[in-house]
């Protein structure tokens, strides 16, 4: 399920896990990895009543949670040592209302590049992966950690 | 601040209370409310730690969250008795990395509507109102309660 | 290359086809037909000199037009008698800076509606299918005839 | 009608008018410069018959390539010699229906940066500035002209 990419650090490993792993918001959202392979991510979201809107759907805020951090750590696979990315741009349209006992996302990354990664974030529930419930294009900015 | 807009329900503030109060992602995450006016809604979040991502800055996510439940309730101003809002389309240009003790967010409906309404997010941390730190452009869909 | 939709009006060729021809934009820009069907649209665009924006490459605008129009074709194809579709929001990643020949763009429905469809639109140049060019998100507004 | 900025290069009118005289598809279109200030950018297009898409309203097309082109020139009075913009991501909410003699684009810099500038860019007709007809949201990424 990886795509074809050349990772620039042969150590990916290493930042993709902190990302997944050191991150509080995705931690308490409880937010667990499937996958990770050079320019791909997935994983998964057991849901919880707290993460509903008033009307008993997962809440946007979830979904967008969900689908950025996962296409972070989807990019990360392809940065270089000393580097992290910072989302720059964000955009989602949700297909359908959502509810589910477990999200599924799925993040490729469709374009590579030094300084802008470009990523594609798919959401699922319960892996029906033919019902597509919400695309995200994530837009990440490649920064020197000094700099950040 | 409120826009110049006609709420068509005169018990507006009852469905816009309900996205505020009712939704447990928003209450889960420390989201209060400043003002409501038609077209418009003003929040505050109290910044946690479990707010964070990996490097120490407000995660993405909380960016997301924060704009689009805000812009929704600001939607929900103009909608009639019977009806609801739900995010279509959600994008957000994230403009700085995010620290601060409080985030602000105040969402203007730029364009109301019979089935769309657009509405325009924006993020400042700790009231400084000259820094803007994210805008979302937040496309609601406007629903019969029944057909939800 | 067809999705699998069942349009709502047998006679969609129609609709769809004065789309493809009776746009005076998309005739002045050199568009063409390739593919339709139900959920689909390919089309052509040789690239002229007067596409280009300051440097040489083919303008954004140019790489807009395209994949918007072919995407509100796709559209088309799923919609009612007596209805049209309007772009209500149109997202587009510019991957890389686009030279050549011919633009290509393949436009695929993503999830059908009754009153939204979402399309994804691609860019493609010289018929290289695996150099992805240019994504693009159409949010179309489906909307009766008499109303517009 | 300026914002506050201070302009990298002190020549900056060269780049910008380079983007605004220099680029075919621009010129093709009939697009004409009514104001250039550091950051920001007004420029008006006299609506031809060929404008249109296939209802007689102006084609999003245009509108994007007006809003996208508009900003590209606001942003471009930031950059420093030797360097140019390219449009990375762009969105566009297209809130009404178009008509009209002239369209009127503003584009202003929300955000100006070393390597990404993001630039709101809006669109309106026969100067009736008070009803906004599309607003985008464009990100440029500033590049090294000799990489270009």
């Amino acid at each position: 399920m990886s795509a074809d990419f050349q990772p620039a650090n042969p150590n990916y490993h290493q930042e993709v896990e902190r990302i997944l792993q050191a991150a509080p918001f995705a931690r308490a959202l409880g937010l667990q990895t499937v996958e990770v392979a050079p320019g791909y991510c997935e994983t998964r979201l057991p849901v919880r009543e707290d993460h509903q809107q008033q009307d008993g759907y997962v809440h946007a805020g979830v979904q967008c949670t969900l689908t950025d951090h996962t296409g972070g750590a989807a990019g990360a696979t392809l940065i270089g040592e000393g580097q992290l990315v910072l989302t720059a741009d964000f955009k989602i349209s949700l297909l359908r209302p959502v509810l589910g006992k477990e999200l599924n996302c799925r993040a490729r990354v469709i374009k590579p590049g030094r300084s802008l990664i470009i990523v594609e974030s798919d959401l699922f529930a319960d892996q029906r992966w033919d019902r597509l419930l919400a695309r995200a294009s994530v837009t990440l900015a490649v920064v020197d950690k000094r700099l950040a």
